[in-house]
């Protein structure tokens, strides 16, 4: 085989003498083309090095079998288990993923979906900013099938795949209840994220349901990316505010203000109870242990599975958001 | 904007009447058509909601702006990170990228090849998975533009950007060298991935200048998947190996070391030195330190700078491997 030299249908049909036409319909398998036939032409492309061209197939058949996967950030072991996960189930129905990040930014995640729009992608695998409504209105009247996954919003009906995130905010406070804590510190994302929301919520219900009132001062909005959570459990220990547990947002997170407190305050904080979400540990062992809530379902799988019927067409449903029920993982 | 329909150039043609072509030629800016015109479709063109079409013009030009990466496991922290510094890097020059895991097995390594192939990707940058020669030959045929990163073939000439691991390896044998130790454990990766000979090339280099003889039976050779170094330092467990110090070959095999031994043998453990690769604690906060080698230079920006010089042809050097410099971060 020529170096980078490309092989087409026409230097099969040099070698074998066939039609251009008879092979391509060979190599589709058609029954019209003799068993002989095929195999002739499939063992004078294999020789040839020929591996078809998705990229000229696709602008005829008008798909591309790419689906662009947009989240905040790959180098995060959720989204990166998240996104490996995604890749494997979509590899297997034979497409492929194009990777977007969106730093959290709006505009970024913008950017994304106009590039993903125009590669023509058949879908799209959303983890939402949040920060407006536009980006999300704007994919809407795409037309590109799309799934939102971790994140919905409350006031726009479209398919989203997340926890039951109330429930996680309860399960995780509840158990530091449980342990007899009452000056339990929230640590967690953004109020315009709905698990910001969502998890803030459950902390409060699980107070309520043990009749401990919630010190708002307690609660520390953060946003999500690195250091963020340092900052926040600083800034804590400046106004030595009298904590003995904390609920963080994220392991990432947990795992940041453990660090930051076994930095500047070490000792004093060492048998602090702490509880969080994600339950990366089941994916990668680390050697501090701590009790998380992950989502008993496999949420990928059930997020290629909706996007692959609504890309098919064989989704009837109408837009709604799928709450996958949550338990803790204790260390 | 009709929901769901792409608008094209035809439907600009229709709101302005200018022709297609000249509609075609202002949308690219061309100074044959004047300010007040190109002025007039832009505007036309964002009302109407046009964000052109990379799949056609791409089939036209031939190139698709798009890279491809292959690399072990997305949701491997280290693999994570690298691809999210390329990701950028790649999108501030207007490409965007397909990922593919090859869970380092051959044949999935070849499937992504022919996949990224193809989809007439402009460049591929691969971390070879190096249990056979067949795939890096077979992809030197394609004749597409490749880089590859973290491991180079010692008897095939191909562009690598690559640490310096046996300097690594020297260092982080000779760093707890230093600290007194003689009994220190090897937990590395296969000796068919160039880094896994390497690393233990400069573990060995360590030993000599040291005048401290090797103990085979301290060297551990695994596989780099999750588990495997958890499975071989119990097994070093149950021979009672006299060891005091460990290298492991990655954080993320050191922390499933620590893991383990914490688990399994209490206490015993609990002050063993050990060093180790990546410094993914750069890039994210973990409560547990430990000395770390790292690459002083960036290597996703050398990797994605020498790849943009191949797609354009700029690229005049022989195929090289490029070795990056290395030191160690203390805990």
């Amino acid at each position: 085989m020529e170096r980078g030299k490309r092989i087409t249908l026409k230097d099969i049909a040099a070698k074998t003498g066939y039609t251009i036409n008879t092979i391509s319909r060979a190599l589709k398998d058609k029954t019209d083309i003799s068993f002989e036939t095929r195999k002739n032409i499939r063992e004078a492309a294999k020789e040839l090095g020929y591996v078809g061209d998705s990229a000229a197939s696709s602008l005829r058949s008008g798909k591309t079998r790419t689906v662009a996967v947009i989240i905040g950030d790959i180098s995060n072991l959720f989204f990166g288990s998240l996104v490996r996960d995604i890749e494997l189930a979509m590899q297997e129905k034979g497409y492929t993923i194009i990777i977007y990040s969106t730093g959290e930014h709006t505009e970024w995640e913008r950017k994304a979906i106009l590039s993903a729009y125009s590669r023509r992608v058949d879908g799209i695998i959303l983890c939402p900013v949040q920060e407006t409504r536009d980006n999300i209105l704007f994919l809407q009247n795409l037309g590109i099938p799309f799934v939102l996954v971790g994140r919905y919003f409350k006031d726009i009906q479209s398919d989203a795949i997340v926890w039951d995130d109330v429930k996680a905010g309860e399960l995780a406070a509840g158990y530091l209840i449980g342990l007899g804590h009452v000056n339990i510190l929230y640590i967690g994302g953004p109020l315009y994220i709905s698990s910001g929301t969502d998890r803030l919520q459950g902390y409060r219900n699980a107070h309520k349901k043990n009749g401990i009132p919630v010190n708002e001062n307690m609660i520390r909005i953060t946003n999500i990316t690195a250091g963020a959570s340092s900052e926040a459990i600083l800034q804590v220990l400046r106004e030595s505010l009298p904590f003995t547990a904390i609920v963080a947002f994220s392991d990432l997170m947990a795992y940041e203000i453990l660090y930051t407190l076994e930095k500047h305050a070490k000792n004093r904080y060492s048998h602090i109870s702490i509880a969080s979400f994600d339950d990366i540990r089941e994916k990668i062992m680390l050697p501090v242990n701590f009790p998380s809530i992950r989502c008993i379902e496999n949420e990928s799988l059930v997020c290629v599975d909706i996007l692959m019927q609504k890309m098919h067409n064989n989704w009837k449903n109408k837009p709604a958001v799928r709450f996958l029920d949550v338990e803790m993982r204790y260390s």
